[in-house]
């Protein structure tokens, strides 16, 4: 039940390093046939294949199979608790079982093939379920939940048996949910509770407890799916479901591993075209997290900075704790779309007042000094010396009378304000007390957000269960942090999908005439010479310097005439790396004499050094501007990658770089480069003219466009550095590295 | 009582800006006087002015000034509360009243004259302290409490009226908690809990209410000082005095100012002395929240940045939340020093565990793999097929036995372990009451750490109240991130105070013969010339570049064949900003005609920009190494501070610099250049040879004695770049920029 191995997969990790080698991802061949059309240009789908869950979750029939009512036995506990969870979403419940008549004095079935109709859900207590899979199928029953334990979570033999599972259930029109889950999904919900609500999806039983039990406090809770080892449905399958339900407000995740990236992002996106909010915390920050995780789950944990930038691309709120994970899919289910980004602190204490303010704006927020009117209005019932500017500092005694609830309309009257926070700090209940039923009065007659922190450690106080936990229209949180958290996500949230365009539905679905000219030039399993990966990025209307490939210093000499002085000259070959530490580039030559030194000076060292050469490069010298690197590498989860940094030592020594997962469009193009630390430098800094970010923006673009069109071909790509010249002068690529695969 | 307006002081901005200047700071005026040994060359003090605070929170004897028993006047109020406090700590009580006989049935003095005897502590709840305070002095009163608002708080004309206050009270022998404080002092304590205790200090009541609300959990608080407007006693007073009481484990402060820096620090500096463990919130860490902390104090807050590092330079542990001082500080108050640095997760759940340590390692806590013998141990009670490497994943099912002690007490057992946490979010009483029991039971039986995370949001479940809350030795948390914060913050601790050597202890006393050659190129008010700026440096033994200093074409090749070529030249002059910018520097010069040349150019755009020259300077070259500044400059709360960046890019783009507080030693001078992102620049970066950063180190620790001897007379100091060569050839001070006041 606590589900210490749930969670847990059978996909073999090189199922993954399938994926990254091109070939159709799981979520293209999986479950419905999609055509071409479906597709995008490296193969991958454009649409979520969205299995209708409606009848797993209000099945009008069940079929409890290995039903039991042998008192003490594990098995009679779970068939009485699946007895009560039919009762309750009105299924008609068939106990099966080969020698029993009744089970809790229902009639029992021997086998499958005898149930009395048809159901939608069969429920497999049996301790292998794989010879069962066959009779369901058979049966026309729509759904399964595996409960055996003993795949994958348990190592390589594990394994296989859950891989002979899933292909079992692969075609045979029955999708399994499991095996090694439990019985959350069949959990009791309370139905009490009103507005929308939260919609969990876990990797652990243990894990979800936390939100599953929000609704102690209050919040309403619609659907919990534990994924178990995900044979078969997955978390973005109830991703994509949940996101589409009208009775949820918000999807919490709590993901150990993602089974398919693009699965996952395609139902992120659908949430995001919702307008639902997707809340998850994702194990693998660190090394031993990923270590851990994958151990645990028995699959790849993708790499974290991949993970991280992909949920951010499709607006999927990433928390850390599972505290966090609760406040801020609580908060984001139920609040309405924010009229206003600011943010008003309203407080008892100037201190309360200050201190939240300091943080908050710290992370982010927007606290817009109140007007000048208004500080007059709140004057009216707030001494003159205390601060209403925002913080709005009322010194206490006011909230004790009729000008408490007064200073609250005013403050939310302001059309600045989007959100009004009230931290109380401490509990004193001749003023706490009602100050909390003020918010919650208010809080009933706006649409703004109304934010309150109850600081007490204590939290048995009645302000706090009793009015405050008892209102659905105030948020209420125990921290400044988880309240600051929520409160950001809430506002980024709208920010996000107000006017979101999907990148599906532009992303590239047939190769583009670059493609072909691209193709010729792949080597499978070469790196390629410098040479040929400035072709590449010509191929792709990236610009590269004039530049010549000589096989003597005549021709040299001719070349750098062609070029035109100063020149640069590398040595060019199919496995050189390091060219600088080898001496094998020479700048700045100025005359012949040199460029034939130079000449003779590359080879000496590259025959000394025994590097194959094709050739030497006489290159164009390109004037200063700001060095970037921009790259391509295959993660083994979502495929290829975009990667963008500046250059020299900021990438080197501070890695200062940002990754996207394609297909992006121009808006995070350009969010990489605001995410990076040193972005100050593109706009020019020690009298530097600015850079002509635009170039790099489009440079950006067509490295993802050849990251997708050659997907299957392509292993890495390095653009180091490419130059961005001056505004208006573009960007030009000095020097490439790639590898084929 | 809400305190919206508490913790505000009198102390004009100027004040603090005086000490800026170099005069003696307020700590080493304050109180009894200092001799010249107990100052250190900047002539701030060395030594804390501890006043002994025995009887002020245990008085024998207490006057209540405007004492009332007439109801529904808050004085009766207070008054009530005041005699209570008296029975609690054994105090007689004397209530002072110009016309009343009795108050409360106590006979009544009607003047501080008339008391029966010599008091300890005067509690005046009078409107207008300030004339009682001479008739205190008179009678001997060793403290007095002012309750009375309007003072700083209230603006300019509250703080001439709470300046007067102070100066009434300087030198009076009597000590003033005050004004506009609260009752907080005399508020009832539970006695029945046992175990070092909180100490907690305030500037703000409502922000101080849930630390003292913690002992309605168990855990125990032994004092509270309400500091309010710190017209005398001010928060380091307390600190030093709780540093030296053996009932406190941990000292809990809420700062929203600092009233002296330097008093601050040597009250931390007593504290790391004794090894008790100081947790602070500082409000200011924004523009925003310091702009409001100003506000609402009425005095300057520091900058953040030197706040921070002063702080860390003495051990004080600086958290963001209310929150977190709470779970930091009672946990440093009860846990015992640790035996090993090692954490071990232990969990009834695989996620759970991954997902825990996923966050402590990035928090930067330490999980070791535990030894093959160790695993095979915890095997003989857990699944071969579950992790127990650390975190130790025991499947859930053996908590519920006679194996669930047994599992805990093999992990503590280990001699890598220091701290075993089990996260426990999810409860399941079968399972999570046992499991809570045992864990308090093996607390019980060992001196090392042992943390629960309690992770339901509910919170009243007994497993948590009555168990777990019920244990003082084991540290209950309710987050992932609490806990986290709390061990690392306790590992730190010890790990600064084992072997703590105070800085104070070497500060200089006198100053070095360095500082009369220093003096004679000090030019009040005005800036120093790049060449004078090099002879300040050069007094202190910090290398510069062979150079001179020249008026004409002729001497400057002169000097060139002196200097030796290739040489840089410069314009210099007391004004020159931005050298480079106006094209006042030529470098690489390699004959006596290109220095010529140079010489007559420098002067050209000198006369045409207008820029006096005092000449030119002709510079030896210098061979390429890494660019770091080194700064001095003047911080209103702490007076001077040394600075440490890496040059060009970093410091310009990435603002990576390093701030300590004089006096420091070479250990913090080490450290500021770990503080520094890009270090790994120093360490050698693309083939280049590692940076002599034993030289670095060097200049920074000359640097600061340039800053502490020259304290009263230096504005700013800007060495830029300082030019670190490679290990063994020592650093060059290539440009410098001074500013004298």
């Amino acid at each position: 039940m606590l589900g210490s191995t749930h969670g847990t997969f059978t996909t073999d990790p090189r199922r993954a390093h399938v994926v990254a080698c091109g070939e159709l991802p799981p979520s293209a061949v999986h479950g419905s046939a999609l055509t071409a059309d479906d597709l995008d240009v490296s193969g991958r789908p454009l649409h979520a294949d969205v299995p209708d869950l409606d009848r797993f979750f209000r099945p009008e029939s069940v079929a409890v199979i290995g039903a039991s009512d042998a008192e003490g036995r594990p098995h009679a506990g779970i068939t009485r608790q699946l007895i009560a969870w039919a009762e309750r979403v009105g299924a008609r419940l068939h106990p099966v079982h080969p020698t029993r008549h009744s089970v809790f004095g229902i009639p029992c079935s021997p086998s499958v093939a005898d149930l009395p109709e048809q159901v939608d859900l069969a429920v497999l207590l049996v301790a292998d379920p794989l010879p069962v899979i066959e009779q369901l199928a058979e049966a026309k029953v729509r759904f399964a939940v595996a409960f055996a334990s003993g795949f994958a979570e348990t190592g390589a033999e594990g394994a296989a048996a859950q891989a002979r599972l899933a292909a079992a259930v692969h075609g045979s029109g029955l999708r399994l949910l499991g095996p090694n889950t439990n019985l959350n999904a069949f959990e009791k919900f309370r139905d009490d509770l009103e507005g929308p609500a939260i919609a969990l999806i876990t990797q652990s039983g243990h894990q979800g407890r936390p939100v599953f039990t929000l609704q102690e406090l209050g919040i309403r809770l619609s659907h919990w799916a534990p994924t178990g080892n995900e044979a078969d449905l997955e978390t973005s399958d109830f991703l994509s479901y949940f996101a589409e339900r009208p009775e949820v407000g918000a999807i919490a995740c709590y993901v150990e591993g993602l089974k398919d990236g693009r699965a996952f992002l395609l139902a992120a996106d659908r949430a995001a075209r919702q307008g639902v909010p997707v809340v998850a915390v994702k194990v693998g920050r660190t090394e031993t997290g990923a270590r851990t995780a994958a151990s645990h789950t028995g699959k790849l944990t993708g790499a974290d900075a991949v993970v991280d930038a992909a949920m951010r691309q499709f607006g999927v709120i990433r928390v850390d704790g599972l505290d966090e994970l609760q406040d801020t899919s609580a908060l984001l289910a139920r609040a309405r779309r924010p009229s206003a980004e600011g943010v008003a602190v309203y407080s008892i204490s100037g201190g309360t007042g200050a201190h939240f303010s300091d943080l908050a704006t710290e992370a982010g927020l927007t606290l817009p000094t109140l007007s000048a009117a208004k500080q007059a209005e709140l004057h009216q019932w707030i001494p003159e010396y205390l601060n209403v500017a925002n913080p709005v500092d009322n010194g206490g005694h006011p909230v004790g009378d009729w000008r408490g609830r007064r200073i609250i309309d005013a403050i939310l009257d302001d059309p600045q304000v989007g959100v009004v926070i009230c931290p109380i700090t401490g509990p004193f209940p001749p003023m706490s007390d009602k100050l909390a039923q003020d918010l919650v009065d208010a809080a009933e007659e706006t649409d703004k957000l109304v934010c309150v922190v109850w600081g007490s450690p204590v939290g048995t106080e009645d302000a706090y269960r009793r009015t405050l936990l008892g209102s659905s229209r105030v948020a209420t949180f125990r921290t400044f942090a988880n309240c600051i958290t929520a409160v950001r996500a809430y506002l980024d949230h709208h920010r996000f999908t107000t006017g979101y365009r999907s990148p599906f539905d532009e992303a590239p679905r047939t190769p583009s005439p670059s493609f072909r000219k691209a193709q010729a030039l792949m080597r499978p399993g070469e790196q390629l010479s410098e040479h040929a990966a400035k072709q590449l990025l010509r191929a792709y209307g990236i610009r590269v310097p004039r530049e010549q490939l000589v096989t003597s210093a005549a021709a040299a000499v001719r070349a750098a005439g062609l070029v035109g002085y100063p020149v640069v000259m590398k040595a060019s070959g199919a496995r050189i790396a390091h060219k600088t530490e080898l001496g094998l580039v020479k700048i700045g030559l100025t005359s012949a004499s040199q460029v034939r030194d130079a000449y003779r000076e590359l080879t000496d060292i590259a025959r000394y050094e025994d590097v194959p050469l094709d050739g030497v490069l006489v290159c164009q010298m390109v004037e200063r501007g700001v060095e970037m690197v921009v790259g391509v590498t295959q993660d083994p989860l979502f495929g290829p990658t975009v990667t963008v940094g500046l250059g020299g030592v900021l990438v080197e020594v501070l890695r200062d770089v940002a990754v996207r997962v394609p297909p992006f469009g121009e808006d995070q193009a350009k969010a990489m480069l605001h995410d990076l630390r040193g972005r100050a430098l593109l706009e020019g800094v020690r009298g530097a003219p600015p850079a002509d970010v635009d170039a790099l923006v489009e440079v950006v673009l067509r490295v993802e466009r050849l990251a997708l069109e050659l997907s299957g071909s392509l292993a890495e790509l390095d653009i180091n550095p490419l130059m961005v010249l001056p505004r208006g002068q573009g960007a030009v690529a000095l020097d490439a590295f790639a590898v084929c695969r």
